[in-house]
């Protein structure tokens, strides 16, 4: 029925969603931390990386992205892969799936209409210091979902965060989850004693140790999260309608945050919906994070870049990149509107052909 | 058929509407234009005008400013009369339409999610520099009106620009339009003289004369504008469905703009909607305007606070406020929802004596 999805769980959340009106809100955010070489791939350097939100949304809209000369690419030896940027921009397209930017805590803005839900980027984690007032990015993003809950019928929210699975194995750590070793991450070598190393000093810095639970949930954000976290907790919290959490193992520590700040929260309108890059990968462990959390409904979608003569899109099925800026979600969301998998491959590389 | 709403000529753009689903967008701007002594009643004193429109959009979604700790008035002799937001609040609330914030360009940005359309606030128009990239933020607004195209069948455009009537005056004057002493105002004087004056000098700072049109529509915004002109242009030239300009004199700036841009723009899907105490105003006449750019329909309400026992609404009825904030849109888009206009006066009442 669902051809191209993967289902983890039961189909309910997304049987009621066929044909409903759906909007894709994308929250960018930046914290120092992926300037730390070889932490993570999204961007070509790491210097790039703080770029790389920015230049995904950008384009998405313009086609281009106007504060880099190029897109945003994952580099590993024998070539690079393009932004998942891509992929969400194919299917938007096809399912012609409204698309808009929350802006969480950026430090290169996005030249583009965006929703300001925070002003100030994250810091490198290590500082033990790494977001500022991550309550006020959560009140902001619960009342966005209220205004936006008025507007259309389902949320699909991504995120572009580099070095997001460093930062949510950093909250999914100080809320007492066992995430090591389990987040998924852009590089084909997932660099999990680099990410554990420096999310153990971030922990050091704030005075939090491994394995103990924070008593203040928005203290492990502001410790060692980013500015996505909070800020989609509160889109969540804050919405009357159902939402797709379009990421992977990011989205984890998400729901860890809202489950920490509110232990009954009721997930049933919630879903995370990836690629199967980051659900059959064997460096990581998205079912096994969420299994401590609760009863999520896991959705995955296959590109199918193993049918692509493009060696660029072939890249991600050696494990580069595996997901972002909502890419598997937003390939659900497209299905869901009837939009057939092999069109949005076809979309992806007339894409790549086009901008590249 | 229409109570509470006077139809200065077709009542086609109405009759489609009724009914159907609206986003009211609040756009915001400043120019330091607003601190010069007497040209403005949009706030106590001329420093707090700075603060008026983020003061105003928090009153609508928190309940109260943060930025201020007491809503923005107009002050005059024998007493003040409280910001329209309060106006727009009760009929937003009433009919249950949603509500945005676009920031076009503020000194003082609001504690709140709201879209950014530009960064940079204005400055002095007496500078003939008042815009910073007028045309990037009409870009912006055109991109934003395309995602919210999508969203809703009906945009409300509201602003909140404090001394916005003597920028319009600016723009209107740099495009070959006769407005002088025909621009509305907050104040029960309205101050003619004296926006002539400052308008004259931006335009002499920018080497424009007075009465000669500028061959760069943007060149009479950046030169004596404010930066809600261009978002609200941009909006509507970039919009799918019909619009709903909610504010007075200033709204024919934003037309005229258009205009120049392009001569034979179709207003159909255009209105503008205003309190009648901008329409029937005899120190202004947006008529005189309005007729000089085109047929574009213009619609007035009326909240009924000659009913009211309210002393600082009664200051309305001497020519106190008039309008802003899309006040009078407000009350016309809960009228097509078929809300009571009676019941918006006493929702206003109510919140007066709420939040006073």
């Amino acid at each position: 029925m669902y051809d191209g999805l993967t289902v983890y769980g039961s189909t309910e959340f997304i049987d009621n969603l066929i044909d409903k009106k759906s909007l894709f809100l994308c929250t960018i955010a930046t914290t120092a931390t992926s300037k730390i070489p070889g932490i993570t791939g999204a961007g070509a350097s790491p210097d790039l990386t703080e770029y790389t939100p920015a230049a995904d949304v950008e384009m998405i809209v313009h086609d281009r992205p106007l504060c880099l000369t190029e897109i945003p690419k994952t580099v590993s030896e024998g070539g690079s892969a393009p932004t998942p940027a891509i992929i969400t921009k194919a299917a938007l397209n096809l399912a012609k799936i409204p698309f808009m930017v929350a802006n969480a805590g950026v430090l290169v803005k996005p030249d583009l209409p965006y929703i300001n839900l925070g002003e100030i980027p994250g810091k490198d984690i290590r500082t033990g210091k790494a977001v500022h007032n991550p309550k006020k990015i959560f009140e902001n993003g619960k009342i966005l979902a209220g205004m936006l809950s008025n507007l259309t019928d389902h949320l699909i929210i991504g995120e572009s965060t580099p070095a997001g699975t460093t930062t949510a194995l950093g909250v999914l750590t100080a809320l007492g989850y066992d995430a090591s070793f389990k987040v998924s991450g852009s590089l084909i070598e997932n660099p999990h004693d680099l990410k554990k190393k420096v999310v153990n000093e971030g922990l050091k810095a704030a005075g939090i140790k491994w394995g103990e639970k924070v008593s203040d949930p928005f203290k492990a954000v502001e410790a060692v999260g980013d500015p996505m976290i909070p800020a989609v907790a509160g889109l969540i919290m804050g919405s009357e309608i159902p939402v797709t959490l379009a990421g992977g193992t990011q989205m984890t520590a998400v729901c860890a945050l809202i489950k920490s700040l509110q232990p009954d929260f009721d997930f049933s309108q919630v879903c995370i919906a990836t690629t199967i890059f980051v659900v059959e990968d064997d460096n990581s462990n998205i079912q096994h994070i969420l299994k401590q959390i609760g009863e999520i409904s896991l959705y995955a979608t296959d590109p199918l870049f193993h049918e692509s003569d493009n060696e660029n899109l072939q890249r991600y099925l050696s494990g580069s990149v595996k997901e972002g800026v909502g890419a598997g979600g937003a390939i659900m969301a497209a299905i869901l509107q009837g939009t057939d998998i092999h069109q949005i491959l076809q979309e992806i590389e007339n894409l790549c052909k086009k901008i590249f």
